[in-house]
């Protein structure tokens, strides 16, 4: 029997501030588009983000070490962001309007290729929740 | 490269009596099946439903504007059932015996006009938690 | 040292439908006190329930056999409410407007004598979840 | 026998940017006190906001109309802070360090006069959540 | 139309002992290999299994009777690792490094055969959280 | 006006193995006595550890700064007690049976003197949940 194939999902929480704002629109625009999440001091969210890797079982019964994973996305991820103001501080959101989908798209790009290397498996998901009732998966390109 | 394609949740909760029977059956067969579900004067939930839309990103970073698909959901879901006896006071779960799936695939029906009548994206999932325990998933009926 | 005094709490969930309805009152007048719970046909809960006993720990190390509060508050409790309609199913709370306020006063009154009867320990709250966002807590009629 | 006296507890959620800084300190003591959380464009948390209130339950059985304890909570709070930056956009929050003992006693002096007003109970307890592992309680000025 | 297929998920949570050791290992290679988990003595978890079922929904409304799917995963799972050691307690786990990945496969291989024998279903998927932080899903052999 | 007096809580988690089992008594009063919590392998928890302390809140607008309480909590319990067995891994619990009233005792020795050495708040309660559904509270020897 082949080893059978699973997904390993690990899940942290950050705190960021964010606004919600489109450069390449005027202010009023700005306001109509998104509303209160247009607030120009910003608001801001404990996010909770999810990566979710998909391989086959070795004999250590692990797909991936999940303190490998958690230290990947803690680097990828966490260090990036936390206690951070999303538009302002995070060089890699640079030019990015903030929303859930985006920053799932962007920490898909961050953590992929750190779980290609590891061998074995390959990223799944990355999910975002901004509050609990609202988040966003992105599946990769591929979809 | 093309925009990339995510889903978007929003979930609600709403608080709801009902009552499993069904009238195509007698009083005792009701019992049998559903057992303390059938009890006459019913009983109730805090229900959470998540309604999930798919779709590519636009220059805006969201599939679709979150205050309109709550709105939708609000005018959809909310004010038909919450609060109600799902039963008796909500004529399109008339005649339904009124479990988790079959809310799933009620709100579904009508929550799909609405999400296709935006442009952009379509529902790809309705799902129901009766209780934190249990919840029933619906992908439409291309499944 | 005297043994040290703690406290220990045990938590269950039930669901049942209810009515906010004086019947000391018209019906307009219990629509415009109770607003969408005097909803005729009722609505419903799942409702959390966390009793909490204060004792000295004996050498067992527990203030109260927590299987034995368990079996105390399922006895009492869930198998009077557990999918019961309150306002018509339950005999022990029969001209009581089913507030949450109220439902902690008749478990207290259910539960207190059992835990009197165990020794050592004596009930010193219970609180009732409608739902997530909203609780009450009876400390007895000692406050 | 007289009423029962009775605590009931609401609580919402709200968004918000903020940023530890004590205007009376300079830059680099202010990042020694606060750390991560003294970032100058700030960061966020989605706030959870509980407020407790005790009374005799009346006839009605409810010490305090839940919809009324959220309409003063929405009103005093919510409206005043969510997707708002605290220390920038809330004139009764200016010149306070925004740590969550200090939201507490802000939300208590806003929320007291209202629930005096209803007459028959009192503001028992404020507690905040800036996330879901730390939290603040005020329980007034007479403790 | 064709009935319409759906998912229904139930949850039970069970609290339980564990130690990843692969004997076929020597003791500093299980050290590095799986860190503070390899601990001789042991550690424990408070486990969450959710497991789905797909089919289509019937005249009584339940792809599957939720009281029949909890009596399976009662009897093929909560009494067989509840309040043991995963490692020493448990027959069918003998052998195997415990990791939430390797529980999925063997609950799955246990509870699949019961949900055969049920008729107009089958099983979709078995997810283990091991904390609320980290989960695995089995989709079966199929993937 | 005197500054204000609050409560701040902070919680962590921790996984761990144990077994309720008095060295003074017999196995099988033990058995009788614990029930599956005897079961001579053990099994195990996900704990959560709140502690709370009170204080006058200061110009700082901290009562006690939030990383040095984490600090705190990290080294006297998270420390001495994640990924081990309470009853053989663990000095300071040596001898005692590993209930959860007597691990909160046991944290609150080891945590008391910490926070007094912080000067300006005491130590009011510490709290550890078992499971979701299950608590213990200590106020300390003064209760």
């Amino acid at each position: 029997m082949p080893a059978p194939q699973l997904d390993i999902t690990h899940r942290l929480e950050f705190s960021a501030a964010h606004r919600l704002h489109d450069p390449a629109l005027g202010d009023e625009a700005n306001r109509q588009l998104y509303g209160p999440c247009n607030n120009p001091n910003g608001h801001g969210h404990n996010y909770e983000v999810e990566v979710t890797v998909r391989g086959e079982v070795p004999p250590s019964g692990m797909i991936v070490d999940l303190n490998v994973l958690a230290l990947i996305m803690d680097e990828e991820i966490f260090a990036q962001v936390d206690h951070k103001h999303l538009n302002c501080d995070v060089p890699f959101l640079e030019g990015l309007v903030t929303t859930a989908e985006n920053l799932c798209v962007a920490f898909w790009q961050r953590v992929q290729p750190r779980i290609l290397a590891l061998g074995g498996c390959r990223l799944l998901r990355v999910r975002v929740y901004e509050c609990k009732n609202s988040y966003a998966d992105y599946h990769g390109p591929q979809l």
